[in-house]
């Protein structure tokens, strides 16, 4: 399949847009933000009128009142979104940030610089408030953006990036840095996945379906983000109090989001001791247990645990729960069926932590706290485009720096490279200096 | 295409080593790096033996005498490659570094480690030496290796390979961490691109053609590598002299490396004072020089440039050449020409080089000094596994740290999260925090 011309024309002109926007400092960024944030308010009513648009088509399909609401705006809503942008022009800006740098024994000064990325898509799924902060922390980060939401949102979508084009016209922030791949076929997203050389790296936001296939067809660099099957191990020196307490929170706290816990993993020294009390605990707040048959020996309502339930992401009130030998089976358990998102130990131990954080392969390991923390906003990054499953560029929850790359400056005064060592021939004629 | 039994048995191994590998701390990796040096010694005959019937086969293909050399293994070759694994054994390891960290408000001790990256493959050409030097860098930043070299040099890897491993089986770095890709077909390289899941990332190290196919076939993610188009930009307000002495030294100082100068561009303002000059001195250094026209009208010797001359990267005695009339016209002849490897500007003028290393969108931006710098030896790291010139993960020269990813890792005391903040059970009752 080749591009379509009106794929091109977009992609073409966020690519020139991002070379405009690149080198912009701070002040004139923060300024364009905020006059997006000021149009949104100010044109609500428009955006709330495209939407609703949607949200009949979404009746019309009959979409779930779930989902409905999480489509639909509100002037309300729109102030939140709003109030998110001046919220990103008030963070840091990560570009121009001097990495690492030195004075070279030979003078030469060495400096990493943070630049931006280039162009950046997002393919997003759900709500139309992640066309907006996904197109603010790109801008706030240098960077342009295409963007290809779900087509159940497509008349918000394209009425929200009208109306942020409109708001940069007036600012020294190139309108074309923000844009909405045309179309809602499937086909527009492929165009996206295959525009290697247009774009710098492709953020799949959704379920596990969307970001596997954006990994397997995307000839783009794609930043896999989100799917969380969160381990919760119980370890044999653990305050079992303390174990109740964050397996509940992990799990019930906020069920529906990638760092909830998935899995809970006891060890068999205190399965006696916990998983009664913990049975009892999950039942108290709706949850469903799927467990091994060594945990449904302490349960009635224990569902038996296929295979699939070690790896499901259930993102609901379940869990499913299996009974260890040791810390190394439940490193080995959650090698072999997590999603490398985060994983919790819950022990006294100060040998078993360090050796469940050296073990586990995951993007975060928490000790004696709930899973729930793995957040950009917790981490303190002010924002955050989502987290990272995978091991390349960035890993975790994403904030600002990582939508950005390096460049690397040297700076001398005639430096040339021999077989003997630096030559500076300015210096007083061809003086050799290391 | 589905992978062969052989590869998968080989594949699997080293992810298993990876696990074994990733936690052990420096000490065991540099003994057995060391192991590894004294054994390639030991066995240089064993080698050597290898080697000559690669050479034997390859001068029946009627292999160049310069390819040939470079194939070819002796005594003190592998001397030198014993003792370039004894330097990688010096330098520091990436493994654990605490990136960044903090106390969180809530008192969650937060920390981003270092941690390596798992299963690195290597796709690469030529030298036998690579093999050795791929493997020793990944094993000392805790990673896996699965070697594909080129089959012209398949015996000689497969001896190296077993060198390797079998001098590891008396350490604690498990002999699995150090593979071959089994075969010498186009398919095992196919094989090694689709192994998504079981390796990490893939780094191809050799020509344009190699590394283009890499990227457009692999669903493992790659780090591209090595490709340099490299610019001399001799600016309105260069130092001609230094001009002169910085265009010969990048270009003609070891013409066959990637941070050899490909392309000269020339400030209108200073044409006709610094190219009869810069003609002069490349001729004298035996380099033929393809011009447009207006460089052309400067000396007979030129010879027309085509407009592939100016995306090319001779590796040889040649450079192209061109006036343009701007340092912004000189940043986007750049941009739609060049490799994104590395730019040199000459100037006296602080404006200049302030604009030129804003907008130039490059690994790597050198001021008054030649592109031959660009090169993880000068820049202070010690080794070198490539020259990134892709934006994600590693942009530049590549050493320990790059070949690295991150966890992050949060320790509390019960911490949980709630919508009214953090809560300690365990400091004297629920208590809210922030």
């Amino acid at each position: 399949m080749s591009a379509s011309e009106d794929f091109l024309k977009v992609a073409r002109a966020a690519k020139e847009a991002a070379t405009e926007l690149a080198p912009l400092p701070r002040a004139p960024k923060d300024a364009a933000l905020r006059a997006i944030a000021d149009a949104l308010v100010a044109r609500s009513a428009e955006i709330i009128e495209a939407n609703a648009r949607d949200v009949v088509k979404a009746r019309e399909n009959g979409t779930s009142e779930y989902m409905i609401d999480r489509l639909s705006l509100t002037a309300g809503r729109v102030e939140v979104i709003a109030e998110a942008v001046r919220q990103i022009a008030d963070l840091p800006d990560p570009v121009g940030e001097v990495v690492r740098g030195s004075t070279l024994p030979n003078g030469l000064e060495l400096r990493q610089l943070r630049v931006p990325l280039g162009v950046v898509g997002i393919i997003y799924e759900g709500r139309p408030n992640v066309t907006v902060d996904a197109a603010a922390l790109c801008l706030k980060s240098g960077n342009a953006t295409l963007l290809r939401g779900s087509s159940s949102a497509y008349e918000s979508n394209t009425v929200l990036v009208r109306v942020m084009q409109e708001a940069l016209a007036g600012t020294a922030v190139p309108a074309g840095a923000v844009q909405l791949v045309p179309g809602q076929t499937r086909d527009s997203a492929k165009e996206l996945m295959r525009a290697r050389g247009l774009v710098d790296v492709l953020i799949p936001r959704g379920g596990a379906s969307l970001i596997s296939s954006v990994v397997q067809e995307s000839t783009v660099p794609v930043i896999e983000t989100g799917t969380g099957n969160c381990h919760v191990y119980v370890d044999a020196e653990a305050d079992l109090d303390l174990a109740v307490e964050i397996l509940l929170n992990a799990k019930a706290q906020r069920p529906s989001v990638c760092n909830a816990a998935e899995t809970l993993l006891v060890h068999a020294a205190v399965a006696d001791a916990f998983v009664p009390r913990a049975l009892a605990a999950l039942a108290g707040a709706g949850v469903t247990v799927h467990g091994d048959a060594r945990i449904a020996a302490y349960g009635e309502a224990v569902v038996p645990a296929e295979e699939e339930d070690f790896r499901a992401e259930y993102l609901s009130l379940d869990i499913a729960a299996a009974v260890v030998d040791s810390l190394e089976d439940a490193v080995r358990h959650i090698r072999e069926y997590g999603s490398a998102h985060t994983e919790a130990i819950v022990t006294r131990s100060v040998t078993a932590a360090r050796r469940f954080v050296a073990l586990v392969d995951s993007a975060a390991v928490a000790v004696n706290a709930s899973t729930r923390f793995t957040d950009g906003g917790e981490f303190g990054f002010g924002a955050e485009i989502g987290i990272s499953t995978q091991k390349l560029h960035a890993r975790g929850p994403m904030g600002l720096p990582e939508l950005t790359s390096t460049k690397w400056v040297y700076t001398g005064e005639g430096h040339l490279r021999t077989s003997e060592g630096t030559v500076i021939p300015s210096c007083g004629g061809a003086s050799a200096l290391d």
